[in-house]
């Protein structure tokens, strides 16, 4: 019937929306990727098929046999929810899935999602944009050295916007920071790196763009960058009863 | 007891997280914007006081004024939900409601929402990152006059990310454009802008940098800009399948 291209949000299962809960109960088949929190798929009924299409290493699921199948799913008159984390639409890849879909005259919905860019800052007590100190924001990946050193402009990116959000970047963090500083950021600007965001156990470190490179977060973390990564009104960490949501159960 | 910085996302009623329809649920009062889909205030108890922060022409209240509301309510013992449409920490003023709640030693707990910045185009078809079109996105406001002269840096943002979401730039579109191509975008770079963003009577208009100020949509729409804006993903204008949406009723 209609495939339906669902952000599950940053982690905290209670961020994902009453639209993309409302699909999953009644999905025949959810393709997944690894999830923060893999309790979302209990939401569906117990007989959906489930499918992880994760790109585990040694065992990757090509981005176009994951479109094959959301049409073959999804011309064969089932009800299939395709759930990743964050939004669809954030380097989730919903926009080749929706093309795809398109080509094929398959129906599909975009359900958006609360997107780790500004909910993981958010549970880091860090809004992105703030009164006096930051009027823009930029959110970039730094996932491989091809992005990091082709698709994006540094340089201007250090002038243009004032909180620098870095998806996927720590393991190229020691050459943004130096790009970023080359672009005329101050050494001292502010930086958080945050693990297992939304989740329990989460844990911010601040630190600086100079000292950047010798913090060692196992990745993936995002980076915040600039002013407001200094803000600390910390309101999750160390409170575990925000950590404790349990997500709706099944219908 | 807890005050809660909600995020109603971006008028699809839908699109509200359920963490925030459980906070809602068990309300004793709502401090509520002006909405894009008011429907959402239903979820609170019939007997949950509702109070219209809204910064109404020719009665505003002041963020002072709110702070002080937040803090005596939360003080007072209640459950009090701070309403926000999109996010409440992307220029919702969110985090300065934070501060002074922190300030006041009011617990309180950040329930991130659906962007607008992110969903309005997400229902227009347009991904803000997609494969060989782009791989970061720019946020920024364009609602005030000091804003565009000088908040922004729109030499630099022109080269820095690959999307920019303008919002509420409207009034000032012709600047915009106008700075942007100064900076080196051609004039035929795609813009949309997207009125009644998620909800029932969307509008697309798509345009082009060069033709932007000629266009005449009314505020507050989004101006998507870059190429991803020429993606013509389309799924939920004409659809009033889409449309028909009714949030989930109260508890």
């Amino acid at each position: 019937m209609t495939v339906y291209l669902v952000g599950a949000g940053p982690g905290d299962p209670g961020l994902l929306t009453v639209r993309g809960a409302e699909v999953l109960r009644r999905a025949d088949v959810v393709g997944h990727d690894r999830l923060a929190d893999a309790s979302l798929l209990d939401l569906a009924p117990a007989l959906a098929e489930r499918i992880d299409v994760g790109k585990v290493p040694g065992g990757p699921v090509q981005q176009d046999r994951i479109n094959e199948l959301l049409i073959e799913k999804g011309t064969a008159g089932l009800e299939v929810v395709r759930l990743k984390g964050g939004d669809p639409f954030v380097f989730g890849r919903g926009g080749e899935e929706a093309e795809a879909l398109a080509a094929a005259g398959v129906v599909f919905e975009v359900v958006p999602g609360v997107s780790s860019a500004v909910a993981v800052p958010a549970y880091a007590g860090i809004p992105v944009t703030h009164r006096g100190l930051s009027t823009s924001f930029t959110v970039v990946t730094g996932h491989s050295r091809h992005a990091v050193d082709n698709d994006v402009d540094w340089d201007a990116l250090a002038r243009a916007a004032d909180t620098i959000v870095v998806l996927m970047g720590v393991a190229h963090r020691a050459e943004i920071a130096a790009r970023l500083q080359a672009g005329g950021l101050p050494a001292g600007t502010p930086v958080a790196a945050v693990r297992r965001g939304t989740r329990p156990g989460q844990r911010t470190v601040p630190t600086t763009l100079a000292a950047l490179a010798a913090v060692t977060p196992a990745p993936p973390v995002p980076l915040v960058i600039g002013s407001v990564a200094g803000l600390a009104l910390r309101w999750f960490e160390g409170r575990p009863l925000f950590g404790r949501r349990v997500v709706v159960t099944r219908a």
